[in-house]
């Protein structure tokens, strides 16, 4: 199936920048070549270690990824960055300010990074980030951090499309159990209390060992003795993951070596015990049932006569039909 | 098409808390019946006022939503919230400490709370958001205030969802430009920003606006001066609206009934220009595109031999076919 970006396959897989910027705009403008790039890129990915990190606004990820992005280098490891913003339809927008700090990176090709948003079409960005990470990957990127603003369905993606995902936390950001949710201990392998050099850290640490299980909730006066009583976070004996919980201030450095040897840690963890590939499977199911998804309503609508669709529609707002007896008929016709 | 379900409809319709939570539950189950329940319900929906409430953790928007619905029950109208939080996996987890705020209002029949959370299937939250508001809606709640934990994803779908949304904001969140993110811009019909009476409230109101285009940035020690200079929030004379900026403290119920009147004042403008429709319109699509998506896929496995798709993700992640090709080959086998 020959194409016109087919060309850049050969200048991507050689490492040319150029080519690698270009393929990745292909894909976010969802050229019509971009899937036979994709299916042409694919048997070249598998490699990269995909590392997922997200947390609430304010709370520094964007320094740490840079931070973590550095420490990565100078371990000699090259690595990809994808800014993923689903809360901005301006590509590089909100994020591009983050980006700036990275200046000093800039002239190392061992390096690449990409701010990602919605666009217009927001369902579509999720199923992007998938395909820039491949892309990244064929591109020969050993480690990629993805970064997503904000806690929600966005994060929960991100995990879905990760190795190893890093929720990052801060001290003082309002109620932290509010802001720290249950449904982070699903989804974190890692967890960072950034600012850890502000009042409040180690409350912010006691509220996630709590979560975990692992410290009682304060009462009174009493304090919790954090330390030796604690099983040590890491793999477990029974073959679990317990997630540590590592403090950094990102602007400094501190702390982000032992996140990245962590990480590392928990690659590790993941391949000794078959974990890595079942996290590939997941990654592949979710990437294929978007597609289906996506194909098969266009598909669909293919299929309908032009307007009708709209007619559907106009008969919801008007209740003369419900969606889901619309849906059933809409499905009828198409057949 | 008799099913047990049904024979709550009746009772649903007459007023019934229990026929109201029982079909809610039955709704969030999934159960076989649900799509019957809601084609019953359709035809009495379509009076709500559909209000949906963002914010970041930390912004105190829970509260706020206590406050408004004890303002709309002042005001005499029934009112139910749906408190949605797309990261805990537990259906009423971390919201139900907010919930408990709501004890005054537990013995009232004009009011309905209800939490909702993931269950495990991420994906189905905003249909189950949306089937939820129908039933509340045809149970004769006149205003649903749909309120939803996070940014990202999940507040646009929330936007999809309701006629006005309104995004809460609060000083001290960290960076502020960082925190507010442009695409707030393109979803508020307003702007609450709580916590009013905390440092830094002036300045949130300020970043809002200079986001509106209002205000200029703030250079060295030079002063902006909000006021008589700016356009006045609400109606345009082009037809538009521009979002009012309400300050509120929710804690001491500051600022509520304002904001309770501009959200009617939004309501009215929507109603004036046809706006109205075309976000029932909206919300129609949005709702039947989400229905027909899992429909295919639901028939599309279904038509499939059982094992195929798990045999083409063990491809995938082998690396044998590629993700877009292997959806090709199963949506052929399937016709």
């Amino acid at each position: 199936m020959p194409s016109p970006g087919a060309s850049l396959i050969p200048d991507l897989l050689a490492g040319s920048r150029r080519a690698l910027a270009q393929t990745i705009s292909a894909i976010e403008d969802g050229v019509v070549e971009a899937p036979a790039l994709l299916s042409a890129l694919y048997p070249h990915t598998g490699r990269a270690h995909v590392i997922g990190v997200t947390g609430a606004p304010g709370t520094g990820k964007s320094t740490l990824v840079n931070a973590l992005a550095k420490a990565y280098r100078a371990a000699g490891k090259t690595v990809g960055v994808i800014a993923v913003d689903p809360t901005s339809p301006f590509s590089g927008g909100a994020l591009l300010g983050d980006r700036v700090r990275m200046r000093d990176l800039a002239g190392d090709p061992g390096i690449f990074i990409r701010s990602m948003a919605t666009r217009g079409s927001l369902g579509g960005l999720a199923r992007a980030t998938a395909d820039v990470i491949s892309v990244l990957d064929a591109a020969g990127f050993e480690r990629i951090l993805v970064e997503t603003v904000g806690v929600g369905q966005a994060e929960v993606d991100i995990a879905s499309a990760a190795h190893t995902t890093l929720v990052v936390e801060a001290p003082g950001l309002g109620d932290e159990v509010q802001a720290i949710k249950a449904g982070v201990l699903e989804i974190a392998d890692l967890f960072a209390v950034n600012k850890a050099d502000r009042e409040g850290a180690d409350r912010t640490v006691l509220v996630l060992q709590m979560m975990q299980g692992l410290a009682p909730a304060p009462t009174g006066h009493h304090r919790a003795t954090a330390g030796s009583a604690l099983p040590q976070p890491g793999p477990q004996e029974d073959g679990s993951w317990l997630p540590p919980i590592l403090k950094t201030v990102a602007t400094r450095g501190d702390g982000v070596e032992a996140l990245r040897e962590w990480i590392e840690r928990h690659a590790a963890y993941l391949r000794a015990l078959d974990g890595w590939s079942r996290r590939e499977a997941a990654r592949a199911a979710t990437e294929l049932e978007r597609i289906l998804r996506d194909r098969l309503l266009a598909h669909l609508l293919a299929a309908l006569p032009a307007d009708r669709l709209a007619q559907m529609v106009t008969a919801i707002v008007r209740r003369e039909i419900d969606p889901y007896t619309a849906a059933e008929q809409l499905l009828t016709q198409a057949v």
